[in-house]
């Protein structure tokens, strides 16, 4: 392993590509990580891996029964996805998602001696999910110091969150640079089995708007197209 | 639901069957969260759902599979788990293990309305894990503020460790007074499949001579006897 290992956190959606490609940029060793929750839109998991190969990146998809419990339209079928915009936090939040994949994305660092995590949020474009949100991620890494062997021996890991100021049309601007093929991520909430898109979700409408803002053509599957 | 609920790490151990025990003396509605993370000594799962059954708790497990990714003696069978004392963070240290634990905690809370979380880590006897510390917990609590909806609405999930500075004579001076079945208990991180204990690691000695300096009959079923 090399001294500028990375642990990516890749959900297999347009952020997460792009942070994967933003790290790849900086020069680190890049070690993806997904996290197969349970989520309805299971799509998302085989773009993280076309992203993670075509990257050229290590990559493990861990599993957590998140559906087991529920909570969110993500992951209980029950709970519909809404397709117009809503107030407040929305029900597509799943409970303490951000606090458990970079918990899991800690664990990792740790074991392969890395010293730098990278999470594609953001907080212009984002939903109003709390735990995308600066203060969330300075929280978490103050936890991470105290909560490993890393921090007790004084070289905590990073958490780099390289979207997390920009818009969704700069996101696809530097990923546009940085050659990441869009077409193989997954953002809609309710994807198809084939990851196609239903273009009415909130993912979806942040994703298409993205697009037109930055003059990019939309690669992106709808279904029923 | 009702109003006084509660989530329960527990681990079949003798600290977490105690937390259990303190926290229904409280009055808590208890709702037990016990983690197969691929831990070596699986009999303590088994543990676990006598200990919550007896306690009438519910109790759900939740499985993420830290095995795949080692480090730990307690997950990698090549790493021996040592019958002797050590200096600093031992080999049973799991990577943040703790962490992920609470993060699903957290996570199970959210979902049930919970605004309480008991975890029985302790600090005096414990073995030198980072993530056992007040300052670690302290840091997940302000996270947990951050994380979560019930953060945002201002009224965050506390964190109670109602063991943290109690020796280990003292946790089971508390177990005993409250009818804690500690023979149900596995704490040896290398038991047999049956839940018999090695009586010579890290645990198994710190347990035994809480037993001694409580002056309780120790129940442990130990191997070969």
């Amino acid at each position: 392993m090399s001294a500028r290992s990375a642990v990516v956190l890749l959900s297999g959606g347009l952020d997460s590509a792009t942070a994967l490609a933003l790290a790849r940029e900086q020069g680190f060793d890049c070690y993806a990580l997904s996290i197969d929750y349970g989520q309805r839109h299971a799509a998302e998991l085989e773009a993280a891996r076309r992203v993670a190969l075509a990257a050229g990146a290590q990559h493990r998809v861990m599993r957590v029964d998140l559906a087991a419990i529920g909570g969110s339209a993500l992951t209980d079928p029950a709970i519909a996805v809404p397709e117009s915009p809503t107030t407040g936090i929305p029900v597509t939040y799943v409970p303490a998602r951000n606090t458990i994949m970079l918990a899991l994305a800690l664990a990792w660092a740790e074991v392969l001696g890395a010293r730098d995590i990278f999470i594609g949020v953001n907080v212009l474009d984002a939903s109003g999910y709390p735990d995308c949100r600066p203060e969330f991620i300075a929280a978490f890494a103050a936890l991470a110091a105290l909560a490993t062997r890393a921090g007790v021996e004084g070289s905590p890991c990073r958490i780099h969150t390289p979207l997390i100021a920009l818009t969704k049309a700069q996101i696809i601007s530097a990923g546009t640079r940085l050659k990441v093929d869009y077409a193989s991520t997954v953002s809609c909430y309710q994807a198809d089995s084939g990851g196609r898109a239903c273009g009415r979700c909130d993912s979806c409408r942040l994703r298409r708007a993205g697009f037109e803002a930055a003059g990019v053509s939309d690669p992106t599957r709808y279904q029923g197209l």
